[in-house]
């Protein structure tokens, strides 16, 4: 199975099983001279860590990331980075079911059919736990970004949980950190705790929406046609455990709208053009415009369930299986930091990009 | 602008502008000994030809492919593939108004802002123009699939145009090809004729949704973690040309669904796994099931409107622009074909690279 | 056959046959604003032409190329350039006995063995003519590295012929473009004259090596440790046809060296280090050092001759072969201006790499 | 610094520096079901670990090497294997010079030039400890390939230390692995022991070539033009630390030869074609042909000597340098088992390719 990086000059490959010794990143063309150090990562590692509160796993992990090279003396080198998260907690023994019974709606039956051997403890590579080395991996994409954009900011949060959609009226940055939920409206909070509770308790899930913006990128990011912005941004959410659809700015309502109601409107601001609405969630033609860059995705909910599921064994009988190992009702709690990574790191890799492809003399307006 | 292919092991570049001498693909990885003629490529370039009905942009193409190597007395010699299509109907004055004004909605202005210099002239490189050469280059992957997995199918379809939806209980594949639109729905067809026609006349344009469908694909394809079937489906369709989403099977409503709705069970059958419903569009962990591989992608209205919008020019003056140039009304019809031949594109690409990286030894079951 | 592109960032795909309808390059990634037209790019392919004298194959092509895409007014525009090259005079009849044995030391057997299916005509794809493909792009090259690095000369030379090697104390670099053997050693260019002559009268051939050398390009450039400039300049050579050895600076002569010897001593200078020697080639760990950067290429002799030698047909045969065509006696004369454009495209591809992944923020001395 | 990968299906990443913590390789691509262990890859490290006689540097590495990921119970998963050498033996004190001062040959200087930042400690990234990475990485490959191609074997052997060569008609690789300096010639081994032994004591250094052949390699192996297997070969090779020439069959030679002699002619053996010498190396037309493949790589002294040489300082000041470190008097030795495994991965890599890209249906002869 190839094909485990991504990035076309800020490449990043990760590695490791649910249950191996360890899982991470290699970290590929990160330019030289950025401050790094572990804590820096460790922040945002601890943000989609297990077993934080109720609403997530109960499986605990230190996710204690460790650099084992290309940083020295507190900066990066121009080397590979290379970051190592040891796994701790591993009760493979809640896993003896599925080693022979196939998951109905996870990779199990595939991983099996493609490989003809899987390591099934866990879910072994198609666990959602690769995703900590993506976060671990975005952490040196925001410091990089910090030293090259230093007014970019990322901000990951929850729209949708079920059938529960937030107040696009009431939506608030700020309350975002204030929720285990990453929800940026605190009515939400509230009545998705409830929700999410009683899923908890009857051992369900339930599938969510995540939106992640990118606010203060230049104009001019991006590598058409087939390494365009909004491409990359697709591919690299997509790729993400359990996503199943991905849009940009107004998204699947694109195919609703006329061209009048879709156009946003151009005027002459004091710092370059102004647009009058974002239905391009930043990106035309594949390249940045400067507004506000917005993708949005859907996660699945979890398979792990305890509700009995028709399924059939590596032997090819008919059976059923629950699954009793620790999950997350609402895995899209913790696609949150995840999707924040990824746009991290597809943001820097086109800054890289262009820097290479164009340089500095980009086409200046008035 | 670096990055114009895409592919792994079938790898796509394609080339040329709206208005330049000529445009094409260049196709390399298509395994030898394939029979491949220029017919063959046309039946494709015909469906997605400008021209054909009052639905369509009136601008005149012939979209006559030439094979210019690659091909040996009728087979596919391993050798790169070039195809070409010249150019012939090139109304350049159309578009003297868009040298200095920037289209709302339309990537003429982060064109500039990228690159400082573009070739304005029908959009130049950021025309749909350009998908002609990946319907050709899909032509070359319809044919080496036909020799590899003769079983499958591939069909591109209209399921929604601005509010009208189809009926996905008349869905019948036989009418995809008896209506202008692609649409499987014969009453839809004519209630779409209607619509389309007042919004033709009154100069605007409109939105649309296209789902693409494979039958009869094996399960297995799909290079975890980074190269997922669905992960290389979503950017291959993002990279179109005005598509501002992509969702696989459930896609965005599996943000609504259970564990217990979500999960398509499975249960033995006399040929393999059968699923009791494909929530999952046939990728399960980025690698295929073996059911129907189902994904959509919504496509935004064109900003080459009739209607004048407010925009500023490359000197930096608010003013304001309509479209004259001969454009589509919805141009989400002509992405019908484009989106059957990225599919094309990725299946034959993860049918090599499987064989390449796995071989034939599959696991079974049973 | 995949794999038919090379560089990173500035990336050149080859495509066509000896005797197909025309060959050409893709070229992907040139930056922005360079000022091409085809009168510059022919220049370059006129050093290349066949049938300019008695020492080169008879084949007469006017190798004339055509810019299809990626320049608008005069300058690149950033999208792909397509360059075209149409076959004129094809006498493929002259090929109709390697139809069905192989040329021994030629590909015609091992391209049979890998695809199973060749375009014999001329070597079809394995044919030296796909290198005037790269002369093109190299011509694009030459022109970006002209905008980006005004004081850079790429000066391709041969220093042996079979036997006949330079006198290193008379190199002149002015006497090169004075003989038809792009030698800088106006005796050896008489002696070679008489000595090829005599060759191509018996319908032999010889030989050759080739030295391609930098000045004026910047230290620092080269990917470590895996797209080393050495790496890459040594993949560019060993990539042209007839190529068996590549080497930089000292080369195999190294493997004489003891250390006192091989190390160029370093003092300071006006401008920056200054170096006692250059055993180095201009390289150091995969990073260009600022001095002249070369690199030497050994061509075998075409195996395209009228002695007759022992071969086998495709269908098994015991039997023998010689080749009537119109060939080269030294190949090695041709391969002079193929080496100077795989130099150039190496350069501005690690020129761009540099730009992209370190930035302009190089290290200082002093 | 991105590039720290190679390969196209199979991929390996190394990462780590000389006195950090850790250093390893990603390997990406394997394929599943292949039978490795960590005894496995131990028995290629000890070849090349420092320490293990008088003749190589008395640097103290166990070089020992974990297994992190990407097989469980004994097989290869077809996921990414993660392989970890932690650094034991690190006397970064001896390196307190080198922190100012710049060896001359070295990569110190270019290192500093590109990157305004380095890792001086043993000389980081660019050291001979990253060649741990690839010989790890090696034993991975030949494991895969030992399952693919039963019968294939590799072997890297010195021809040459300094002025002193092998006796060709002496060749025997029976004694390769009787002596220090994998010689396969038993007179040689005694006389460059004496040679060596006087060297190592002046604390001067010497270059060296070496020689790795690959035996029962089937036909067909190699993607042309720009992935030809010899192409790929001399990228692996110039990659290697302190080599300067590669050259494939005759090599440097072809240049002296003419046609005829150059030319392998072939006849129809029992089990195939039969070729009466092997000046192509085993690569025609960057295409395997069954035969043995060879290549040749020099590699030049250390830099490291005792003997002062003339460099300068980051400050710029002129002034001398001894090298106290540890080192090899000839750096070759231990480069002929990283040889091996660079030839290893390649080949791997193109048994892969050619199964993806054309499967088995091979060329048939007779």
């Amino acid at each position: 199975m190839s094909i485990n990086s991504f990035g076309h000059l800020f490449r990043v490959t990760t590695w490791g099983e649910s249950h191996g010794p360890a899982l991470g990143a290699t970290v590929d063309g990160c330019p030289p001279g950025v401050p790094v150090d572990e804590e820096m990562l460790q922040h945002w590692l601890d943000k989609r860590k297990p077993g934080q509160n109720k609403y997530t796993t109960q499986r605990r992990e230190a996710d204690a990331v460790r650099i084992l090279s290309g940083v020295f003396e507190g900066q990066t080198t121009g080397t590979p980075i290379q970051l190592m998260i040891e796994n701790t907690d591993q009760r493979s023994k809640d896993y003896g079911d599925i080693a022979e019974k196939f998951r109905p709606g996870h990779a199990d039956i595939t991983y099996w059919q493609k490989y003809g051997i899987r390591d099934h403890r866990g879910g072994g590579r198609s666990s959602a736990r690769e995703t900590a080395a993506r976060v671990a991996a975005g952490g040196i994409a925001r410091a990089a970004l910090a030293a090259l954009i230093p007014d970019l900011t990322i901000t990951g949060y929850m729209v949708q949980m079920g059938e529960h959609k937030i107040d696009r009226a009431a939506l608030d940055l700020a309350q975002v950190s204030e929720n285990p939920f990453w929800v940026p409206d605190a009515k939400a909070a509230e009545t998705w705790a409830t929700y999410l509770d009683g899923l908890r308790k009857s051992g369900s899930s339930v599938g969510a929406m995540i939106e992640v913006i990118a606010q203060g990128a230049p104009a001019g990011l991006g590598a058409p046609v087939y390494g365009k912005l909004d491409t990359d941004l697709a591919a690299a959410m997509m790729s993400i455990n359990a996503v199943k659809g991905v849009e940009i700015g107004a998204g699947m309502e694109a195919a609703m709208l006329t061209g009048e109601a879709n156009a946003d409107e151009i005027s002459m601001g004091p710092d370059g053009p102004i647009y009058s609405s974002n239905h391009s969630g930043g990106v035309l033609g594949g390249i940045s415009t400067g507004q506000d860059i917005v993708v949005r995705f859907a996660v699945k909910p979890t398979s792990s369930i305890l509700t009995p599921r028709k399924t059939i064994t590596k032997s090819g009988e008919d059976t059923e299986i629950i699954t009793k190992g620790r999950h997350d009702p609402c895995v899209g709690i913790r696609a949150v930091p995840v999707g924040e990574a990824m746009m991290a790191c597809v943001l820097l890799d086109h800054v890289l990009l262009h820097r290479g492809q164009v340089g500095e003399n980009r086409g200046t307006i008035g």
